[in-house]
């Protein structure tokens, strides 16, 4: 009953097939060659445009070069408070940005909202030099407490952000699961909703290590090769990473593997539902569950085995939080989660 | 022919197997897990010290944070004015460590000499705030032109390094090269020899992309998980580059990978010597040979298949540099390499 | 009848008098000759402590470059939402410590206090390699609403700090004023209440451009000239510096320009009082005054030419904030201002 | 007898002047006053183009941050390998340039060349990400050894530069005692003959404080308002830069300064040229002689009081540099320096 995290699991077979598949035989360094180049054409593809894409190692290196690319000088980036790229990635975009603030805002269910990002543009105006230059807003989908946008909030978020100048960068470390969530194509939820970059995760969905910065707007993509360099981000060998993507993208997948943690995740708020001592901190949207139960049962839960972390609650709304007695739990499916480990789990609460 | 670089190959079966053998299951994320921990045993054992072992994505990024552990503000850190450092990483380790200069230094086959560190010293002393701090040298093992420091070469170095005060570095992108040449323990050709950290590479010799920075002397290696982390260089799945140092540490597979592609490298340098209108320009102490040869035999190898690249010679020493009507050539082994491939490639010499 | 800031300002006699003296002849340039010098020991004398004193040339500098002597990789420092670090330096400490976050913090009256830090301390805990280093506190005394911390509550709140493993920074741009309020001693203020580091700033009450960070706790100032010196903040001509704070400090220079400030900023206060449609935002402790006014003065005292900011809203507390027809003024006094000055502008008020 | 430097010497009298013409009143804070709108005007009209102007504090901050303007990602920056951007910074440049490579050039005199600017170019050419973006040159007028760069000569290199996509940078530290010598204009010597962005010193030519970031192509000027704040160099008082700057240009003064020093500089040329055994280094177009003399002869003028540097001499061609029994000196006059000082220097020499 492993619930701690997506990337507790290992590589999907697709994944390690067509590693497998690129192992031998020589190709060119550093991305130049034709795996590399066909994947970028596969991303040009599923996104219906004409994308520049940047594989780099982790999340972390995705988001904060994506957000280097988007800043200058004294650069704020409009997050929401509780934003992976705020609070959990160890100062990540304040380094390799030279320095950006993530600029952290309010939002019910983990979102940016029209009325928050209006504060937010309020606090850092445009040509206050003290305040530094308002560069960019930053969205997680899905988000870190496990919900989505959809397509038509994040058109209104960009809209209200490019009404004030400022570019829209999307985490998508799950990307995959908010996408089947909402059935919209990869298209519908980026570019023609506004989102200029994107930072396109695949580990948490079944790589080994494998990340891409999407630039829709090709502006922004300019100097990447040299930010990606310089951050020591460039891999020799990329057709590793690309072996990856080719295996991930082919015979859908990502969308299965996706479609598989998604459902996981729904067996387990239905049985969440069915119990009358506990229930859910926020509406589940991808493969990430957030259920406030008792004390007790989640105790009895890890007596028999579960694995799974305990949520912070400073910052949250009261509705949000566990009274007492009870605790605030994030419980993560992954493709390799099983309807038996999940079922398993649920007894241990009744 | 593929002589373009060691990093134009993929990865060998024993990696793919550890890979395999790692793909399924649940495993603690971010190196947290028991295969990480056993890795650290394991380069502790082959280091015969306690040392600390941090995985990274690159060499760029193992030799960028390695000094940036060793450089406090206004570092200058010494190296051969060829270093990979100075020249190739564009810009990774001045970006990596806030703005620390790579001072690059002359020496005779691509390697640093008493004399060439003397004039460093002179020149960048310790206490005048306006030339900034001395901080460290960095050895590159093998050489970024094919030659090795003798583990007493590095032991004069390290000393006189540190009685000006200096860490050492290594950068070891082909360390597994070097050491089989020399016929020296790990350990002697780096703690023992004075070397405080070492950037360790697999991914040139075997592996898809598994480098380490390993710190002998553990003061500089405090706050090195932030350093890694805020560079984007924490693999959430840390197992797949720890599966693959298990599968290159196992039955000394690092080491028959490096003397298979230094074998071949001597077979090119014998055959090379054969030749009447050929010779080295430097001496060939790993998988790396450098040849100058008449630019009709190299557009001969050209049109025949052969791939490698050109080397430009501004800088170079006369004895080192090409006469009208030859050119320098870069000629890389890999574990892939056959023999058949060399003897192909001096034929078309001949 | 001029309030928008104490910097508006120009320099008061002493500090005049003090640079033509030092006009002519020749002094050791960067700080080296024998004026810098006795200026350091003057700072020791007033704080009653073997402090190290470094000179630069703004506030901005003075803050940024003090916590980047106590931040490490990835730090996190602990303020004040509306400190002048976060919100008013254009990203300066994010840039001048290479990424360091600058974490906001709710508290009355423009203040941390004991409960803002613990939950600070729980969002960003020791230890957890995605948030970051925990590294320091930093108080503004007096604050950026004109209010000022008693020297008990600044011993306590360091304690807490400490207690934590953090460093404590106190930035000092109105240091005079909030000193003269309290009546206490510069030590009694500072280090003998747990202060480390101190952002001494003189430039608003009186001098040219004079400020310097005082570290008490000498640990922090190891590399601290060349903190200094590589972001530019090394003056050749040093002595023009050393000899504003020799006028600064000659003759209670500095403690009786901060004391006319205050005593106007008291004489706005009690003229405000007697308004039955004003008050008071915050309690003033020090030259600046907070004022809630009518929208109709406030503009009946910019006719009369009156020049001061309205200071924006959004973020206070109901009790703050002004209502329906009314407007937040902030009024600065400054060496420069004199009664008749304040008398007008109440006039206007009426 | 103090030649040590130019930066020894105080304030002339028309800058103290101004300051004290400046020191009463209200002025807008931060450069938005009228007396900082004349002083860029005057600039305007001194360079007769509509230039952008913004004062720093420093030489050292004017130089790092106009070249942080000029540079991208993975920067590098051609200059002399003795620019004092490359040696005499303490890693400014590269720290706020955030990581940026100052590239050292050969080049007789003090200057760079075609030639040495054509092997730069080769080194690190456009498009190679391993060696990252040529950027920028950078020249010194004066040169850090003392000599000068003709109008002709910066517009050949400035040529070979933008031929090769390059901005080019002046460090104008001693930019008037250049002007003074070549009798050019100021445009002559810079935006006439492609120079892109000055840094404009006036501190060692007799004001405190003053140094200007002067932009010719306003392009690079777009967040230079940004780069100086967060790098803390906007000053709040910025009249007291602006009245030195007032001072410096009135009737002159900045021009009969620079006139003066040389002219004490001619002084000491003539006087070694008569000495038999005392020979320049390199030829003196500024303020600065670099004097070969006797060991003996540099000991007797230090007995009698005579303050200079001796020189370093690693990296100099043979011809400049001193024989056994000789010195090389660096003997700086400034506007302070009497036509007695610099006979009683050669009365010692003798």
């Amino acid at each position: 009953m492993y619930f701690a995290s997506d990337n507790w699991a290992g590589a999907s077979d697709p994944i390690m097939n067509a590693l497998m598949r690129h192992k031998d035989g020589y190709e060119p360094a550093y991305g130049s060659g034709k795996l590399s180049e066909s994947i970028e054409r596969r991303f040009q593809e599923i996104f219906e445009t004409d994308c520049a894409v940047f594989v780099v190692g982790t999340g972390t290196a995705a988001n904060a070069l994506a957000l280097s690319a988007l800043t200058g000088p004294a650069g704020t980036v409009f997050c929401h408070k509780e934003a992976h790229i705020r609070v959990d990635e160890c100062g990540a975009p304040e380094f390799l940005t030279s320095g950006a603030r993530m600029w952290g805002l309010d939002g019910k269910h983990g979102k940016l909202n029209a009325q928050a990002l209006a504060i937010g543009f309020q606090e850092v105006p445009h040509g206050v030099v003290h305040h530094g230059q308002p560069s960019a807003i930053s969205l997680t989908q899905a988000t870190e407490v496990g919900t989505i946008y959809s397509a038509e909030e994040i058109a209104a978020l960009s809209e209200q952000a490019k009404a004030n100048g400022l570019a829209v960068h999307m985490d998508g470390a799950r990307f995959a699961n908010a996408l089947v969530t909402l059935g919209v194509t990869p298209a519908e939820m980026t570019w023609k909703a506004g989102v200029d970059v994107l930072s396109f995760g695949a580990t948490k969905n079944g790589a080994w290590c494998a990340e891409a910065v999407v630039f829709f707007n090709k502006d922004y993509a300019k100097d990447f090769i040299y930010r990606r360099k310089r951050a020591g981000q460039l891999f020799s060998k990329m057709r590793f990473a690309a072996a990856q993507f080719e295996g991930y993208f082919e015979h859908d997948h990502w969308l299965n593997n996706a479609r598989h943690s998604n459902t996981m995740a729904q067996r387990l708020v239905k049985g969440l539902e069915g119990l009358s001592d506990s229930r859910l901190a926020w509406p589940t949207g991808s493969n990430e569950v957030f259920a406030i139960v008792p004390k007790k049962s989640a105790e009895k839960a890890k007596a028999a085995g579960a694995i799974f972390y305990d949520w912070p609650t400073f910052g949250l709304d009261r509705e949000e939080c566990p009274k007492e007695g009870e605790v605030l739990l994030r419980l993560v499916c992954s493709f390799a989660t099983t309807a038996g480990e999940v079922d398993q789990f649920l007894d241990c609460l009744k």
